[in-house]
C-alpha cells in the first residue's frame, strides 16, 4: 500500500501531516452503526456477520477523513473460540457463563484454529481489503493475554480483579499456564489476520494498568513480547507494523519500550512530550475521549493544537513519529460533528505546524 | 507527641523501623467494625456518632501494631455540610439526591462552619486524643476539591466523569468557582481538625487520576496547594505535617513534588524507587491492597521484603523517608490475619535491613 500517511509514520518515514484514527471508531456514537447493529440482532451477531461487520467498519471511513480503518470485532472472540460461553448484557457489558476456575478448566480450553474457528473475522478482513479505499490501511487486533485472562477468570468486567490477582499472588504457575495458552491463540490469530490482509496489528492491553511494576512485567509484558516474537518467526517474509496499547501504562514506559513493537499507544493521563523523552518508538494518542462528548469546536481545536505543539516541541520541531488518536475508546455519547471537527483540526494544524 | 516513628519519618528524622498504617484501616474487613456499624444503623449514622466513630477508629489499633490512627469519617461529609443531600446505597456507594447542575446550585451552597456543621467530627477527634495510646498519632483528613466536586456534579461514583468533564472543557469558570468554594470549606475543616487535636492531615485526591496532565494542574493541583497555604496562614504557630495522595498520580510526580506538603502517597502501579528518584518528599505506600484478600503469609512477607529492599536501594541504603501503606483503601475482603502478618513483617524486616 502506498500513500498512507499512517503506514509512513509507523515505518518512520517522513509525513506531510499527522495521521489520525480513533479507537472504537466504528461504534454506538454513529446512528448508522446503531441501525446496523439493530439489524444484526446483538453485538455478538454483528461481530460474527462478515457483511455487517464490514459495513460498520466502513461507516466512519465514509463520514470522516480518517487515515486508518480498524476491523470491527471484539477482543473476546478469542476466549469464545477457546470454549468460553460469551454473552453481552445491557449496561453490564460482556460476561462468560463458564469462567475459568481451576487447572481442569485450563486443560479443557480448545486450541484455536483461527482459519476455522474465527473464519468470520478473516472473511471480514478480506471483504474490507476489497472495499476500503486503496489509501486506507486496515488495522487488525487482539486483546493482550493478561486482559483476556482477566475476563476469562473474573467472568466479566471487574472492580478489583480479585479472582485473577488471587492467581497472581497464590497460583502464579497456573496463571502462567493460562497466559501461555492464550498467547499462542492470540499469536496464531494475528498471524492469520496478517495472512488475510491486515496492514498493521494492534494489541489492546486494556487492563495491564491494574498491576504493579513487577507483576506487569511478569504477567503482561512478557506475553506481549512472546506474541510479537511468534508472529515474526511465523511470518519472516511479512513486515507488518505492530502497536501495543496498555491503558494506564504511562508509569511503565521504560518497560514498554523494551517490546519489539513499532508503536506504543498512550492514554490521556500521560504527557506526549514526557513519553517522547522515554522512547524512540512511534507514539499513538492521547486525547481524552470525553472531549468528543462534552466540548465545543473551539475547545476541541485548541486541545488538538496544544497536543500537536507539545509533541513538536519535544520532538526537535518535527511532528514525525506521532499518530493522533484518543487515549481510550470513543464513548457512545461522542457527537459525530465533534469527531469531524477533531479529524479536520488534526490534519489542518499538522499541515501548518 | 514523642516516640512516634510515623511522625519522626514525616519530620525527616531518623527512624528505627518503617512505620505502617493502612488507608481505611477501620473498615468492613473487621468483624468488630461490622458489629458496630450494625449498631449504628447506617454508614452515615456511624460517621455522625462520635462514640461509635471513636470505637471503630480504635478497633484496628487494638488488634494490630499500627503506627498511626486515622479518624473514622467519610470525605463526603463536607459536601453534605455544604447542603447536598447524602445517602448511601448498598453496592452502588454514596449518592447525592441533589447534585450540582448550574451556577445557581453553586450559589446556594452553604458556607461551612466546621465547629458547628461538622461538630461531630471534632468530638470524635477529641475523644480519640483521650483514648489513643500516647505514642499513636491521629491523622485527620479531607477529600480534595477535585474529588469532592466529582461526587457533587456526578451525583455519585462515575465511570467516565462526563458531567464534571463537561465543565472542565465547556464551563471552566463555573468549575473554578465551585472548586474555590470547596477549597475554602476543606481548608477551614482541616484547620478545625488541627485545632481539635489531629497530629497530621491528609488530602485524598482519589479521582485526580482521571484528568490529563494539564487539567490536573488546573483543576486539582492548584486547589491542593491553595488549601495547604490557607492552613499554614491560618495556623502559623502549628506545624502539623501533611500528606497528599492522588490515585493514579504516578505519571505526575513532577507536578505533585511542587506542592508544599510533607509526604506524597503513591498507588501500587508506581515503583517506589522511581518515585524516590523524582521527589525528596516522604513517600507513603504502595502495596496492592488485593494482596491482603488473596495471598498467603509467605507471599505477603516476600512482597514486603521486596518493597522495602527496592526503596532502600533507591535511597542510598536507608529506609528513612518511607511510610508503609497500601496503594489504596483496604478491601472488605481483606483477611485480618493477613493484616497482622503484613504489619509484623514491615516492622521485622525494616528493623533488620
Amino acid at each position: 500500500m502506498k500513500n498512507s500517511n499512517f503506514l509512513n509514520v509507523l515505518s518512520k518515514n517522513n509525513t506531510t501531516y499527522t495521521p489520525i484514527w480513533l479507537m472504537r471508531q466504528a461504534g454506538r456514537y454513529l446512528p448508522e452503526y446503531r441501525n446496523t447493529r439493530e439489524k444484526a440482532g446483538s453485538f455478538l451477531s454483528l461481530c460474527k456477520n462478515p457483511e455487517l461487520a464490514t459495513e460498520v467498519t466502513l461507516q466512519p471511513i465514509r463520514r470522516f477523513q480518517l487515515d486508518a480503518s480498524i476491523m470491527f470485532s471484539d477482543i473476546l472472540v478469542v476466549p469464545e473460540a477457546m470454549g468460553l460461553d460469551l454473552y453481552f448484557t445491557d449496561g453490564e457489558g460482556p460476561k462468560f457463563a463458564n469462567p475459568i476456575k481451576n487447572s481442569l478448566d485450563i486443560d479443557m480450553l480448545k486450541t484455536v484454529i483461527p482459519e476455522i474457528d474465527l473464519a468470520y473475522v478473516m472473511s471480514t478482513i478480506r471483504n474490507l481489503k476489497q472495499e476500503l479505499p486503496n489509501n486506507i490501511p486496515l488495522i487488525g487486533f487482539s486483546g493482550s493475554p493478561w486482559t483476556l485472562a482477566c475476563y476469562m477468570l473474573e467472568g466479566g468486567a471487574s472492580k478489583n480483579y480479585e479472582k485473577i490477582k488471587a492467581w497472581v499472588y497464590s497460583e502464579p504457575k497456573l496463571l502462567h499456564l493460562l497466559l501461555d495458552k492464550i498467547s499462542i491463540a492470540v499469536a496464531d490469530y494475528l498471524v492469520c489476520q496478517i495472512k488475510s490482509g491486515v496492514d498493521t496489528i494492534m494489541l489492546f492491553d486494556s487492563w495491564g494498568g491494574v498491576l504493579t511494576p513487577a507483576t506487569f512485567k511478569e504477567f503482561s509484558l512478557q506475553y506481549l513480547e512472546k506474541i510479537l516474537q511468534r508472529i515474526k518467526l511465523s511470518l519472516p517474509e511479512y513486515n507488518v507494523p505492530s502497536i501495543v496499547f496498555t491503558k494506564g501504562g504511562g508509569v511503565w514506559l521504560d518497560q514498554l519500550n523494551t517490546l519489539s513493537c513499532d508503536a506504543l499507544g498512550i492514554d490521556w493521563t500521560c504527557d506526549l512530550s514526557t513519553a517522547r523523552g522515554k522512547t524512540n518508538k512511534v507514539l499513538q494518542g492521547n486525547l481524552d475521549p470525553v472531549i468528543l462528548s462534552v466540548a465545543d469546536f473551539n475547545t476541541i481545536r485548541a486541545t488538538v493544537k496544544s497536543i500537536l505543539t507539545k509533541y513538536q516541541d519535544a520532538n526537535n520541531g518535527s511532528l514525525d513519529g506521532h499518530i493522533f488518536n484518543l487515549g481510550h475508546g470513543i464513548l457512545p455519547t461522542a457527537k459525530p460533528e465533534n469527531v469531524e471537527c477533531l479529524v479536520d483540526a488534526v490534519h489542518e494544524y499538522s499541515l501548518h505546524l
